[in-house]
């Protein structure tokens, strides 16, 4: 029963629910300034400083950007798939740069202050969702953007994508909350029980990376929201054809 | 197109998948045991041993159970709808139940101990989700379970409380997640980063942990593995009928 009523409109809640994701967004990456701008002496490529860059540029690229990458198909409704496609994967470039700057700072970091690279659970996380991230896009521009790929297999591949896209974007939100608890424990110690402003402040930060996180699954997951066929898409051909001549045709 | 080949039919995969999904849910709390016996000293309700009772009864109760009563839908395809729902809220009860036991056993435990309560991101989330998930069982119980709610109302709120259930058992893997990295960095501080058996195990028991979330959420998230409709459910009038009448006819 879902997903066909008003299939040319969009859902009238449905823009209020991406403002919703948006603010929480932009919230999270403003309360992740003022954490490290706050307690942690601010952001530079020099000195301790250096380690800020990391949770800045991974919470902006891993989860805000990334998030936003995901929710194009609910935003962009009525524009070419392809326009939609390609800013889907440029989205998920941005991320992807961003996050490299993050991972060579706290890698740089460590080289410079002697620490163990990858003994914790966060940096296992880290690496191996980095991998998949790259992996996903890797296949998800050689399967949709790139031309070749038969529309059968486009089609049995579209629904994995979509899936391991959200559990990606899912484990990038808990191997976030692992760094903010290592990055707190690390320093407060058992000062964390006494309920230290820094503590609380980012406690508070971790809520909003959960929030941020179920906002943007709640975006997805709504059947009625997800992103009606246009009527380029509707005969199947003309999206290869749209496809392998590099042509986006408007579809209204 | 998805959902509707092979109706009556179990999907091939699928048992695969749920035995994968059950072999991993084992192993998780054999894990999790075999790391609170070596390395913890054991389970008891008195010493410090109490505090080990948490992270296991969590694992069983609002990881291992909890996943498993989501999965019902999936594994119970051709039972009596009532039958299935019954086993679906008993399982959560279960959980919660066990889950219960080790709340009481963190707070009595901080309390011998003079720790203080509620400081940590863990808690912050635990407490969250615990509440949620309370609530989301009584909203299911009343609008599902019991007599009365009309045909409607569950059919609207059917698609927010999969989308809640789903949520809250990825908040809880968030959440073990903390408490597994919390109880690490607390016991182990800077030795974590020489790889000392214990972080290693620890981190090996947080990627099981993951694991065991993605695959509950992709046996979830399968279009074409959800229950089908059976012969009383496409008649709408007598899955209301068997619901007031406490009744269970059998469906095949």
């Amino acid at each position: 029963m879902e997903g066909r009523a008003g299939l040319t409109s969009t859902p009238a809640a449905l823009p209020y629910f991406v403002a919703f994701s948006q603010l929480l967004g932009l919230t999270l990456v403003a309360v992740t300034g003022a954490w490290l701008g706050l307690y942690r002496g601010g952001i530079a490529w020099e000195s301790t400083l250096q380690f800020n860059v990391h949770p800045l540029c991974m919470v902006m690229g891993m989860i805000f950007l990334q998030g936003d990458a995901l929710l194009v198909y609910r935003v962009f409704r009525k524009e070419a798939k392809r326009t939609t496609k390609v800013l889907h994967g440029l989205l998920h470039v941005f991320a992807f740069i961003i996050a490299l700057v993050g991972l060579v700072a706290v890698f740089d970091y460590h080289k410079k202050m002697g620490y163990a690279d990858l003994y914790s659970l966060h940096s296992w996380c880290g690496i191996l969702v980095f991998v998949l991230y790259f992996a996903q896009w890797l296949a998800g521009f050689g399967l949709f953007l790139f031309p070749g790929a038969s529309l059968s297999l486009r089609s049995r591949y579209r629904s994995l994508h979509v899936f391991v896209g959200a559990a990606v974007f899912l484990l990038s939100v808990g191997t976030a909350l692992l760094g903010l608890k290592e990055a707190l424990l690390f320093k407060l110690g058992v000062k964390y029980s006494t309920f230290e402003p820094e503590g609380v402040l980012a406690n508070a930060l971790g809520l909003l990376l959960l929030c941020f996180g179920v906002a943007v699954l709640f975006l997805l997951a709504r059947a009625d929201w997800k992103r009606p066929p246009q009527a380029e898409e509707q005969a199947l051909s003309m999206d290869f054809k749209t496809l392998t001549e590099g042509d986006s045709p408007g579809s209204q």
